[in-house]
């Protein structure tokens, strides 16, 4: 089911030089999606007569000239229905596209169609399937973006993360996925969940094409061109380690010794044992933030949403303002003793996830490894470690300072690089 | 121009009574507008027909049954074009209600139709006058709801702050409002500007209306029903106060002394010097975000963007991504100094601005002493003052500690009775 692809940057230049179309690259991509797709269910909206109109109108010009994009469905689209997985958004239609996908359209981008996500990127997981083996999750929330990548459907896609719904379905489908520090990209148009935490991040083949849409998206940005060899890396396993399959860690412990043997240096970086309490306290934001977003659908609809979106209101109701101020006060107190263990590397290097896609679609595994740092706002990363052919993927977790943003995606290059034998271009 | 009129809770209690009905309230006010909008313009999209029709339909129910209320032009709606005030959303018609629009409904609430704002709830002004005085602003960027509550065109009114924007049209109209913490109020639907500050907050008569919309428009939250006899108030004039009018300064002082004698302490907080670069790291984070979440506007629609949001453009491309980050640290470094400074007291208190409301409608003033606590996301209420007949409105501000907007908005009920001669309800 795998496809290997060329990944954005190079779509772009072929389409700029006039080796290819935009209209060619979107045939090679429906032909893929009209094949695999009513295995894979990457998308809840999809339409290949509009996907052509668009790719012969494309003009071929921009950062992503004639790149096909898929976009989660919890970002409004005017082009087609945007519905979060919510039978009260039934054929909802936007006037309006949201921010980044204006900037995508800007930008020469081909929108495929949208995603799936589940009930307003919460718990209630869709239909669609991982890729890698279909009796088992792509991770959600941004299952459907994951999916779609890893199918070859599409070069780059929208998600969103506001526990672990980017990175999540990133290890599991073994891709390479970007969430920018909280606040960087614009929210506008995007259902919100939690806002402390929501953030808005995105799907690419290389780390150069997770740059490349930073660029895009978060208009100003520069990736530094600062070389800093040999890297300095803290390894840190959180007060959750114990949750790791063997596997993981293996595989995890062993790219940490490729990168030794690189030349960089990985030290353990040990939390103090106050950081036990960030899991409770972003899951405890997290309910009452997504009570209060969703409140006007719990007024009017309450019969039409799910049984987990409903017991997170049940969970909210039961916590008091104090309990919920006092978490994020503690997280805020936390904040800057963490940026001070940081502080001496270049980037910090852990689990995405615990274990690899578990079978069935019901459930998707915790997410705890990825809310961890989400919950203090930090850019995080997902590089998919290389496999022995059949294997299912695993992802390395990469994390950076907040607003250090291009340090980061600086240092993932020469991380991948290192790890996965890759050039650097 | 200046019409009393009962407060929101009233107008509901009476619909709920039986005593009038929501299209009596909406007749009442109908036939001011139809007189007075003229000269105020307050509204840029108003339909009496159609205010007459969901009038008609109204349930007389809910916490705001009947009560007629004003929406920014910066929130979406889906009865009335949503348009900023920027000539690249003329006509534009969106497919949902902004979240508080839904809630707003939810409880019953009539909308009387969208206020005027500046483009983008930034500088470039509209062409609303204050009501104390066709001649002068009312402030902005919240005008038309401002305006509209002056003139009693209806009873609550939606606005948003990104630096003065709800508290500075509310000293200068003579209203309460409320800005509530950052990141309480979902601000699905509403444009954004910096993400930093953005926050939604609204007008009323009274300070139990501005709890009433607490009430509504944040699930779960309640007001305190703490009495803390006598109040402990700290006086806070920031670095700025040269820029206090004297005659500004002298109602303040002569507030703060009816405070004393009737019974509260009111200190002075002196700040440390380093609270003084506030304005300015504020003023630079404004620019930088405000940049990037325009970008879309500025990449497509450059030509229609007015010259004072065109030089936001120009500052933010001349600003570092370090400088902006740096402006974040110092505001991070200082916000749990400053929340340590404003412990012993149940609130702050200052102006809301340096001056009345000034002659002519292109500029508005300073919103410095309304931005410097902004800049930390901290709670902040309006309270008009007292005011010789003709004289025109000052406003006096409260400030709360960082979600603690349940004591602030008990503290201000106390402050406001003691300094109005109201009975407390």
């Amino acid at each position: 089911m795998i496809r290997p692809a060329p990944d954005a940057t190079t779509l772009s230049e072929s389409v700029i030089n006039g080796e290819t179309t935009p209209l060619a690259i979107a045939e090679t991509m429906l032909e893929r999606i009209l094949a695999q797709e009513p295995d894979i269910q990457a998308f809840v909206s999809f339409d290949a007569r509009q996907v052509r109109a668009d790719a012969a109108q494309n003009k071929g010009r921009g950062l992503l000239a004639g790149v096909p994009v898929g976009i989660k469905d919890i970002f409004d689209t005017a082009e087609y229905p945007t519905q979060f997985y919510s039978p009260i958004y039934t054929g909802h239609q936007p006037s309006r596209d949201a921010h980044v996908v204006t900037l995508l359209r800007e930008a020469g981008a081909l929108a495929m169609g949208k995603t799936h996500t589940t009930e307003f990127a919460y718990m209630q997981t869709g239909p669609t399937r991982n890729p890698h083996d279909l009796s088992r999750t792509p991770g959600s929330s941004s299952a459907g973006s994951a999916a779609g990548m890893a199918a070859g459907f599409f070069a780059l896609a929208l998600g969103t993360q506001t526990a672990g719904s980017l990175l999540k379905p990133a290890s599991y489908c073994g891709l390479f996925a970007f969430k920018p520090s909280l606040g960087l990209v614009s929210l506008e148009g995007v259902k919100p969940l939690a806002p402390s935490f929501d953030t808005v991040g995105w799907y690419g083949r290389s780390v150069r094409d997770l740059q490349l849409l930073a660029r895009v998206l978060i208009p100003g940005f520069v990736v530094p061109d600062v070389e800093r060899r040999p890297l300095r890396l803290g390894f840190c396993r959180t007060s959750r380690w114990d949750q790791v399959d063997p596997q993981v860690a293996q595989a995890l412990e062993q790219a940490a010794n490729q990168l030794r043997n690189a030349g960089h240096q990985v030290s353990e970086i040990r939390l103090p044992d106050e950081f036990a309490g960030v899991f409770d306290d972003h899951h405890l934001i997290n309910d009452c933030e997504g009570a209060r977003s969703l409140a006007k659908e719990f007024q009017r609809h309450r019969t039409q949403l799910s049984p987990s979106t409903l017991a997170m209101f049940e969970r909210a109701a039961a916590t008091t303002w104090e309990q919920e101020s006092a978490a994020k006060a503690r997280l805020a107190r936390l904040a800057p003793r963490l940026d001070e263990l940081c502080q001496p590397y270049d980037a910090m290097l852990g689990a995405s996830c615990g274990m690899v896609a578990p079978i069935g679609l019901e459930s998707t595994g915790p997410s705890d490894f990825i809310k961890f740092w989400g919950a203090f706002g930090l850019p995080q990363i997902n590089l998919p470690l290389i496999r022995p052919e059949g294997d299912l993927p695993i992802g390395l977790q990469l994390i950076g300072r907040f607003r250090d943003d291009g340090q980061l995606l600086r240092t993932a290059e020469h991380v991948a690089a290192d790890l996965q034998g890759i050039s650097q271009s």
